[in-house]
């Protein structure tokens, strides 16, 4: 896509901190510098989100995302990882082309905590009976 | 394994929210009750996280969070997602069978936030020639 920051990181024409490149998928370090190591994996070929990302290149990203995690741990220093993604505005994405955060972690880093909070407004049998597919 | 909870969960020995199921993959609802329609999906093959699932599991328990949140945001009234995995301790694991949350969104729901903070040491250049694969 010709106005997409991604596809232009992708294709070189935007200088990146370059992690990972295979024939399908391509890794580069997070600017935002919130947290060493923070990398965004993205499918070469341009989608949205987990939304309309095809089959085998949501299977082919996240098995890079695999490799790239297993590398940081296993050879790198890290003692672990979270992986996120974010599908739309309300939900945080701000970069409209799928990508995968990986945030290696250490222990008592003090990067990342699950939010603590309670903004349910329904019960679980009520949630189930309302998102269930069976 | 014997011990795990989510094993436990798939196999009925444990009571669940269950939401969706197929012959490779389970999802039901966090009993956190942090925010509705908060869902893990796990394959029911076991595995400790990311780092040691098969590529052909981790593609499968991928399309079917692809899959669920599609059903939330199509049919269920939210409008985003984010998902989330946890890789070791370090990180915020604490069940050891790997799970993705997919956490439904509605704009200004205030759910989660992505961490606004600057725990970074090193430049991202000093990051890069520490983690590239390359």
């Amino acid at each position: 896509m010709d106005d997409c920051i991604f596809c232009k990181i992708i294709a070189g024409k935007i200088p990146s901190y370059k992690i990972y490149e295979d024939e399908n998928v391509f890794a580069f370090l997070d600017i935002a510098e919130d947290a060493d190591g923070h990398t965004l994996v993205v499918p070469k070929k341009h989608c949205r989100s987990v939304l309309d990302c095809g089959e085998t290149e949501l299977a082919r990203t996240m098995s890079a995302v695999q490799k790239i995690t297993a590398h940081y741990i296993e050879r790198c220093g890290f003692e672990g990882a979270n992986i996120l993604s974010f599908a739309e505005p309300c939900a945080g994405q701000t970069v409209f082309h799928l990508h995968f955060h990986i945030i290696p972690r250490l222990t008592g880093d003090g990067v990342f905590e699950f939010p603590k909070i309670k903004k349910c407004k329904h019960t679980l049998e009520a949630m189930r009976q309302k998102l269930a597919m069976y």
